[in-house]
């Protein structure tokens, strides 16, 4: 079934939240308060692809991992590095990026605000 | 293999472009003057998903359609109105939305600026 979840959160506080979206925080010892929330995802009834929004903490960072499974990505806000392999990419918001399965990749966050994207997975990486 | 298109426009000019990316300008009898940029596709060698940005002028909608694949959508910039089937939904910046394979939907451009969001649907769709 069709779902709009509307966006109820306020930009200027760096406070992102959808209606009908459970935030997920992840902390572990590689990562710190990543906040997870799944914008359009199996709970939708999605088929194919989930859509989720990251934030990461001034400071913080990604996972520095790699899977068999594809990202498409859109920053949102904030700045960032990206390492894909060996490399190192500067991003700012609107860059996209593709990544491919089985890269080894993490995003950075390289600013003064909390970093916010867009992640997209095929559904059975989620 | 993965790959960064990094943005190049300029949003306080309603001027939304990416290095790498080719825009294609979609007008029919039915819609005019719609832009079309794939972030994440084919040519970036992506296996099961598209991303897409569109772009709808002031006075604008997109096609009024239904398709097996379903949307996953996020809206960018400007004010619109979605119909899903009968239903009609007020939408604004970063609102999310899910449409169902299937369900008939259009996006109407109600605002005094461009409309702009992201469009992601599965590769067999695109």
């Amino acid at each position: 079934m069709s779902m709009i979840h509307h966006f109820i959160g306020d930009p200027s506080k760096n406070d992102y939240c959808w209606k009908g979206v459970q935030a997920e925080v992840i902390s572990t010892e590689e990562v710190k308060d990543i906040a997870k929330h799944i914008l359009v995802g199996p709970e939708d009834g999605t088929p194919s692809f989930v859509m989720r929004y990251f934030q990461v903490p001034v400071g913080g960072q990604t996972f520095f991992h790699t899977h068999a499974h594809e990202h498409g990505m859109l920053i949102l806000h904030g700045q960032a590095k990206i390492q894909i392999k060996e490399e190192w990419s500067d991003l700012s918001p609107l860059d996209a990026i593709f990544v491919a399965g089985g890269d080894l990749h993490r995003v950075v966050n390289t600013g003064n605000e909390p970093l916010g994207f867009i992640c997209v997975i095929p559904k059975l990486g989620s």
